[in-house]
């Protein structure tokens, strides 16, 4: 089982929740936080000059079975960009045990 | 170490926390998140249809040392739980390291 | 790679934050969040007797490549602190994978 986070532009938002509900991942929770990027102030790309400090975003937490990490993933990366910096990251963990609370069971099948 | 994460109902937070605080895990951080289920709108389940959509959640994060872990998740799984779907869930990950910033002393003393 | 997880005083936010610069690390994420210490209500401290309860927390999460994780920590224990009982924890954990929503590269490239 992997924890897939994804900090993603709030616009982007629901355009990426569609999205994973079409491929399967229709659980997921989330909340909004400030980001830091690494750009320094003033930094030029392309020879425009961006800033991403005031970027609003979201912390996306997705707990999925090993064989949804890749679907998962592509999905994010296909609908959270713009092509401009500051699109987001996206970080893949291991997960050692998950449990629905209403029933007491563990394992992968509380994913499904 | 383990750090064990909970989904739970924000209504049932406060008798989590005064069980939790019982079995002598009295330390942990938490926020509110938005959380969308596994159900589809209109889902029925044994005759009657649920919607889990507006369900106010809250996210624990607590990290405890291994032999902590099993009482932390019995209590939540123990107070967490209503019977009916949309009670949350419970998923753990390895801690590679923890620190105390008062102290800079690092390991599972900390945890105590 | 490894996530670096600080929970810090929030007054203590911008001095850990520019410190962080200082030594290479400018793009992470961070939220508000409510901290249960291991504090007994009316707990003694060196004669002084402490709560630790309404301390406003600040949560960051930072993921670094390896050869930065030294000096990440070493940095926000010299900062966050101020000596006092309640400054806060760090928890370490392993990253698996990284990728950059914009150009959808992995791996450690994505962190610098
Ligand atoms: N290593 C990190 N740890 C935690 N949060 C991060 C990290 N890197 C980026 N973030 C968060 O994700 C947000 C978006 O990052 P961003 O899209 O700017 O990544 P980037 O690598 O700079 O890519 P780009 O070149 O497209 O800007 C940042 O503002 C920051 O909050
Ligand atoms: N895999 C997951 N990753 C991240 N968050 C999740 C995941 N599964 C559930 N959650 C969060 O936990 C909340 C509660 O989940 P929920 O209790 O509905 O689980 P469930 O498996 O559908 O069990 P039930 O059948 O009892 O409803 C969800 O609304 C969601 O925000
Ligand atoms: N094991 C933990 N899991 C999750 N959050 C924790 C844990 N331990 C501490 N925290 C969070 O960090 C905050 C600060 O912890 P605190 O600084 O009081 O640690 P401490 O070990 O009690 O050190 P001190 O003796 O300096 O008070 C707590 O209020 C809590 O929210
Ligand atoms: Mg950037
Ligand atoms: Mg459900
Ligand atoms: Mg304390």
């Amino acid at each position: 089982m992997k924890k897939i986070e994804a900090i993603i532009r709030k616009s982007k938002f629901s355009e990426v929740k569609t999205a994973l509900h079409e491929v399967g991942v229709n659980f997921f929770s989330y909340w909004d936080v400030t980001a830091l990027g690494n750009e320094r102030i003033g930094k030029v790309y392309r020879g425009i000059s961006f800033s991403t400090a005031d970027i609003q975003r979201r912390y996306l937490s997705i707990v999925v079975n090993d064989d949804f990490e890749k679907v998962t993933i592509d999905t994010i990366i296909k609908t959270a960009g713009t092509g401009e910096v500051g699109d987001g990251k996206i970080f893949v963990y291991d997960v050692k045990e998950t449990y629905r609370i209403r029933t007491g069971e563990k394992g992968g099948e509380t994913l499904r």
